[in-house]
């Protein structure tokens, strides 16, 4: 972050006059009332098609209007502005969810809403977040700039900045998710939640350490944008690098204050997990429970897939928090996913450029009951004979103990498998 | 069918002393009841999203234990059987959603199922199947040869053999999903509900007509697979020759003969769709509902999708009748949405054989603003010249004027389209 931007930052902390004591369960209770018609009480679903025997539960926000949650934080905050305030309009900054959120709420609440995204922003978010009727700025290449852009627009008006997680009426919102769960699920051991700047933990944590203090809160990050979890680590708010991550919905460069003070008092444990756990359990979930998430919506779920959190005999819910992901990224991972779990494979086999190997190689892959979707000769690379061709084959097989066969079907025929 | 089958058919249908007046108001709430902790009361979710502005609900049973709404009659079925009946065992035949169902049901009362499945069913519902703790049978090429085998062996023992929908009883438990919907949208003008065999729309008309007879049932089929259409068009049961269609849930060659009765009594209109709508339809529920649906689970929505019925200012309910695609299948549908609704394109373009070529085109594309995510150089075909290559190029596109504008672009800078 620049030093412009951070300075403007400071002013934009002490012109808001946020007071974190407003994270209250008072407060979160009336924002349920608040949010009653606005927003889907989300299903609570058994999870015991990926789990079966267990007691694990989805608690589905990717089904959320605007297919996230954080309509709850955006609604409930800019419900409580002041007359003044409302008339006057906000502006946010995000390139996915928290737009959506906002444009929503301002739209059910009659209010102008200036939404700044980064000129990368994908076309089908831009165009959601206009369809709720809000002025879209484009500006800068990243999130940042485009961030620095609003807070730069946003000074010279007199209109509020909707933060998306660094407000405590936000975190409040999202503490609605806490008392649904307990309503749901009563006898709730753990909770799993996602992290980016922990708008979302901070609140449903306050809920029910308040209410039942027994239930452990679990937060989890990628491990390509793991903030929190290296500041609550070092114990202070770190920066972290610039990395992409598929989960780019929690691709957060540092935490809030707030949220970092709300996560280090309540939170219980924080972990991340990686691209490839990410995707398998993207695809696990479409394919068993038959819902669509994005990356930064399924890092929970692949904590307690990967099993690195307790989860036999306990009571998990574990929180979807969001299902907005391009489809054109949503095809790339499930092959990724498909590739992981060995349900797809390329195999690049070395022919010696005579008739019938072609017809021979596909004979054995019939026999093993691997079906072949795409092929392509290439000219042989450095490590084959000078005589020789690479056969390039794309299978659907049953998982990575049949592809093992196929290879070693293929390797007593005398066929040399090569790298690509 | 062969001569053999129909005769073990009949025998059959003589055997099991089938009663249509068990499909009765009274039995579906007995059902319903029997349902209770067995099934989930799905959600019905409205869909804005897709329908901005207008009152849309979809009925997730896509979400229901097993991926489909066949639970509901089969384990209704099955409870109903004599405790001589339970004792023997049950025996069904279904390549998919209907095995799942039988399994889960007996799993859930304790009772022996033995399930046929024809040679190719994919190995995912297979496996899904025998968790659920029933001895599968692999027999035969195709759906009929199976269920011939089915019977052959049901004729040997001393089982009650499951009708996936010709049973007035499996018609009850289907029907439950009707009273779900009367108190989920007490002022549903519209039901549409996908039909194969016919057993789901004549539950819940049976419940609809009976409770709220305006209510308008409409039912749909994949053009493919036309056979309930195309009986109640002729009056009479006909038999529909073999397509592949990738609504393979609804994929049956002949109504039975108490759905057809039911659906000529009850059901307001019967359309179709193609396996294009099916396919976009599919992709949209991802994209916008983050729902996943199989083909056969779709073909409500895509009625609505493609204005096959009137929908404006009306409560209208889609059935979402199941989501067990295999998702090898999932992504080429997608692909194949991506297509259809502009979002992917696949250009051949012939280029002379001279350096700078690919470049210049390449710098084309992307001032456009469309992602090349394939590249293939071809030898030119028989409609290039002879000192000319195809560069076929997949893309990224927005939308199909977005590829019209691509295109328009390459022809203005002289170069040559050609088809595959």
């Amino acid at each position: 972050m620049s030093d412009k931007t951070l300075q403007m930052q400071e002013q934009y902390q002490h012109q808001r006059n946020l007071d974190s004591s407003k994270l209250s369960l008072d407060n979160v209770y009336k924002a349920s009332y608040k949010l009653k018609g606005v927003i889907r009480n989300t299903d609570l679903i058994p999870a015991d098609a990926i789990f079966p025997g267990e007691n694990i539960y989805i608690k589905t926000e990717n089904l959320q209007k605007t297919g996230s949650f954080k309509i709850r934080g955006a609604y409930y905050k800019i419900s409580q502005l002041t007359k003044a305030e409302k008339e006057a309009g906000v502006v946010a900054c995000s390139a996915g969810n928290h737009a959506q959120g906002v444009a929503l709420a301002c739209q059910k609440l009659g209010i102008k809403s200036t939404i700044f995204m980064p000129e990368s922003a994908p076309i089908s978010k831009i165009e959601a977040t206009r369809s709720y009727g809000s002025e879209i700025i484009l500006a800068g290449d990243d999130y940042d700039s485009s961030y620095h852009a609003a807070l730069e627009y946003n000074n010279k008006q007199n209109k509020t900045f909707i933060h998306p997680f660094n407000d405590p009426e936000v975190m409040v919102g999202q503490g609605t998710i806490g008392l649904e769960i307990l309503e749901q699920l009563p006898d709730v051991d753990t909770i799993v939640v996602p992290v980016g700047g922990g708008g979302l933990i901070s609140g449903i944590a306050h809920v029910i350490k308040n209410l039942k203090p027994d239930c452990k809160i679990i937060g989890v990050q990628a491990s390509k944008a793991p903030s929190m979890y290296e500041s609550v680590k070092a114990g202070k708010i770190c920066h972290i690098g610039d990395e992409n991550t598929f989960a780019d919905g929690i691709n957060v460069k540092e935490p809030g204050d707030l949220t970092f003070k709300a996560v280090q008092k309540y939170v219980d444990e924080l972990l991340t997990v990686t691209e490839d756990e990410i995707a398998y359990s993207l695809l696990t979930l479409m394919e068993k429970q038959k819902v669509v998430c994005e990356g930064a919506g399924t890092v929970a779920l692949a904590a307690v897939l990967f099993d690195k959190i307790e989860h036999k005999e306990k009571n998990v819910c574990v929180i979807l928090s969001g299902g907005n992901i391009d489809v054109n990224i949503l095809s790339r991972v499930i092959q990724r996913g498909l590739l992981v779990g060995g349900r797809n494979t390329v195999l690049n086999i070395a022919l010696t450029d005579k008739p019938g190997q072609l017809q021979y190689v596909a004979g054995v892959i019939a026999d093993l009951g691997a079906n072949v979707t795409e092929v392509n000769y290439n000219p042989g690379g450095k490590n084959t004979a000078i005589d020789s061709c690479v056969l390039n084959l794309k299978l659907e097989t049953k998982n990575l103990e049949h592809i093992k066969n196929v290879e070693n079907a293929l390797q007593e025929q005398g066929f040399e498998l090569v790298d690509n």
